[in-house]
């Protein structure tokens, strides 16, 4: 007999369903006795014990359902050791919730900020088996994360729209992709859709660069450019800023978003108007795409196999073509960037796909 | 032997390449010579004597092809008149571009502006078969409009993606639809995502109302709000102000859009943080919708039937389930509004939905 | 207080659930208590009393979901008076089961085969509202039912694929569309994905005019050619014969459907193979399209309508742009048949499709 | 200055326009003097000398754009060597085109049987570069081709479909997914779309362990069965004959492929009726899905980096997340099984997905 606590934190993405499916049915065609409760909305759940006891059912028919049935929020690591407003000091909290509910131990989904929760939880003494969830892909220890190609598909989906306004009117777009520190998802959507010029966090740009390459298309008869800017793209100028010179200065920017910034510099420089697009949260919502699936059943099979063997204090990820078993030190803080010098990079360039640097 | 001037002009949407495909099918299918003069990104293209000669092969496999193939651009029909940045009278170089390639008509297609210039040309003796073009659905004379259903689609998959993200994390979200002057887009849309309140121009709104409907929800136990906002809707006192007094409010405004001042008020009177996200252009782009494709093809045909048995000054409309053909002195100028009263908003309450009246 | 009994009857299709969630939402936001009685499988729940108690929270959240969350099942009406296998009297003991849970109403969401049986519950006494389900929109007093439009979507998608295979093999290939009876789906996807020749019940072919069709695409240097086939597509010597004979020879034929004769036929006459697609009952699933949700959720808020004010004996309808009630013994026994004669057709003709006539 | 000519060989798929727009792009953006000669409709054109001359503008637009803009068609390797019907020796023909063109190398795009001549024509000294195409994902020497997930997304939408349909109605319903030889097709449309059983060439089943699979799932209060079934799905009994044996009982079979086969065995053991579905050629048409347009563009940048670096006799593959160059000689003739021993068939194994065996 196995008793289970399962929890998903952070923003939602999709396949977070299609994951804990997995390790629900993989737990019960074992043939052992599973009990399975589920905490609500992200740690809050395990803090406060908020949960529901579930069957085998509520995990069927969830497989193709975006979003969380366990519901999800953020509890921001860096206070997770300050008392709550009342004074609850929170990770004591979560362990009495885990001991008095005598759980075997916890199966935690989610992204960065979730695994160095329950990495502390782990050296807090706590069974602990993490699945890789975000649509950044900015997970360590794991080559891909479900939600991610979901949301490139989504970011794919705008592009491709604005691609037949933008030939249509001869314009100049950018679409905005989400992603604050990694441009995996802008990268892949970008080259998905066709966009001209790509601008992610990893390399910063040079706004001329950026007016350079609109002007060559037009040299080369091309009406009208797309470009794909990730949340957290930056000049070249801002990055040589400290982190809290750039902090201020973003305070002071006069646009809601970078997009807005680089468009109003365009518009400047070449007299053309710019239109932003923000597809936003819809990138991580709806029905996760068949790869998603696939490969979050696969993880929350695996992370079932891992309970059953009693395996504990791992991400369950995924490195060359194989699943593997991520141990929590090794994952908890750390941020997978794009390698600027990437062959996925280098390629993007032979495409003739400028990233304005 | 017929020789035909088409333009499009206008925001492009979804199904005009269809539409033109029908017209120049219909006319081929006819027996009947015919030389096909393609003006050039619009009016403007008329009015240089910008334009390529097209044959049948020009509208093979773009039935299902989004934009333009002939490129648009918004031409006010309020400057018409006037003489361009050279001095040159833009209707009068129409007419002569007309005259001068012997044509027996021009196939317009268009939106509301677009109908005005095309009726100006008709009273100054130009034969003209206009076809009706909006994602809007606002124009006088016709029941549908070809753009409108694929841009519902397109707002409904966007609200579709909200919905899970919503739900996941109990939070209030507002999706932002194309439509300055009518609502039947964000209507449409916002009934087929099943979103809890939407607002239109045509009703103006009450925050306060607003308000008592989240509260409402919370208080049956649903913890997250969609709410469809038209980029037109209007509170009820800034809908009593003078259009002037209202265009000064809008310029102070420090909002991008309405939608963020409904959210920041939100926040204010709840507490709680409101999402918003604005699909933009996308709603105009990409593959037009079946409905669109068979519709948009039909009023092609139509308008070939016109044009061969030489019946000008009409568009061809569409009106209890009849294609019809509508004198081009009734459609200009006139806008199709959403009726407060009509039973489509009636049926929405019945529903459920708030329209914060 | 209102008790209101409710069923889906027949092949499912999309937005059944949409419809139901219309009905129910519009009874319990008229402040009217009210308690449903769901009947699962169709009217073998009626019959045999298996139904279970359903309230709001049931219909939440199923807008978008295809199926029905009631099931369904065909419980044919040509035996719907003979007893069955246990000499159970069908009718009466609908009637009785009516009657013991004093239900107000019975909701009855169907196609042809339900509409019979519906009407004779309404003979019997019974008090019976309708809505009109099919994607084949073959039902009589309306000019459109919900499922329509989602599988003229499906089937137009299964031709845009098979297009790009086509285009690149220079191939005919067949599309075999639902429709036994009545040609509304095929016509439309047909149309919509750019068929070049449609084979519809209503229009019966002539073989030899299919492959002229075929050689005078060739002659124009189309190298493929597409045919949308509706199931019950018929040539025009069969179209001759009496139902029995034609029932006769249908058992004989060595081809699993019409479309596979026709492929053999045109593989016969000019030496080409002919590629078969049958999507089949995808048709019928998935998630409902935008323009079914919004038109299947105002159907059932007027079903709401209709029960408050219990006026009963009606199917829900639309007709000329407007929702009506049609009486249901004016639509039960009744095809709506697509006429060959109709506008639709000849602009179908004149965009150069083939109806094999 | 090179001389490039370039083929699309076999059945077409989802991204072929893409690969060949990477391998342009990259040529064109090296700076280097190109001509591209495109062979039309596969070998057929390298034979005859068929062909059209290309320019970077031919390869705009295409990313997005299903089949292939030169054609394709099967020119089978058995019968290579053969004279055509006019006894022509159709491989020194290619040779003879290729060197009047003076061409510094041919890419070919395509699957097992295009690599087996592809590697002839290297073998007969030919400069020959690669791309890995098919839905398939069969080919040796790369853990993945494209097309293969634009197939999967396409058998999957089919499956999600059925789901809805099935669980409405509880039936048992069989997908027949593409796949004569190897499964990986079918078993990630079969994971993705939640099937229950899976069949697929390397697992032979026994109809009993199916039937057994069925009946568990009613026990466990389940009323529909999804089964997915590859069309090279063979029995146990059937994977102990020959090659030539079962050819023999092939030809014999009454069934048009195994999927209804096994439907007819399910129905005579339980009664069951079974509903078979075959999306057929819709999965190797439309538009290519985001994976596969980033993979396939990837693809063709590493191919045309080979060919300015003038290393030829490879197929540009992919292994353990990197581009690699494969000599054609390790590619020809080999197919890429899936292990039924392997991860993935463990995991699905796990999640309660049954292979009949």
């Amino acid at each position: 007999m196995k008793r289970i606590g399962m929890l998903t934190s952070g923003g939602d993405c999709q396949a977070l369903n299609a994951a804990m499916r997995g390790v629900v049915k993989s737990l019960l065609n074992s043939g052992q006795d599973v009990e399975i409760y589920g905490f609500l909305n992200g740690y809050k759940g395990l803090i406060y014990g908020d949960f529901k006891m579930l069957t085998g059912k509520d995990f069927s028919g969830i497989l193709t359902v975006g979003g969380t049935i366990l519901g999800s929020s953020r509890t921001p690591f860096k206070t997770i050791k300050d008392p709550d407003e009342n004074g609850l000091n929170k990770v004591e909290a979560m362990k009495q919730n885990y001991h008095k509910l005598q759980l075997d131990c916890l199966v935690i989904l989610g992204g960065n900020g979730t695994h160095k929760t329950a990495n502390l939880l782990r050296q807090e003494g706590l069974n602990v088996v993490t699945l890789p969830k975000t649509i950044d892909n900015d997970l360590y220890g794991t080559d891909m994360t479900f939600g991610f190609q979901s949301a490139v598909d989504i970011a794919t989906d705008c592009i491709d729209c604005i691609h037949t306004t933008a030939a249509s009117h001869g314009r100049i777009f950018i679409v905005e992709v989400m992603g604050h520190k990694v441009g995996y998802l802008t990268l892949n959507a970008g080259m998905a859709g066709g966009a001209d010029i790509i601008l992610i966090p990893e390399i910063p740009y040079d706004i001329d660069k950026i007016v350079d390459a609109v002007k060559q298309r037009e040299k080369n008869g091309s009406k009208f450019t797309i470009i794909a800017v990730a949340e957290g793209a930056i000049s070249k100028e801002d990055a040589k800023l400290s982190k809290k010179e750039y902090q201020k200065k973003l305070e002071k920017r006069k646009y809601p978003s970078v997009s807005y910034e680089v468009a109003a510099q365009i518009l400047e420089k070449t007299g053309q108007e710019v239109r932003v697009t923000v597809p936003g949260h819809t990138q991580r919502g709806g029905s996760p795409c068949p790869y998603d699936r696939v490969f979050a059943s696969r993880l929350g099979a695996e992370a079932g196999k891992l309970i059953l063997a009693g395996e504990y204090g791992f991400m369950v990820g995924y490195r060359n073509r194989e699943i593997v078993k991520v141990p929590l030190e090794d994952v908890a803080g750390k941020l997978k960037m794009l390698d600027p010098e990437s062959t996925i990079i280098k390629e993007a360039k032979m495409l003739g796909i400028s990233f304005g640097d």
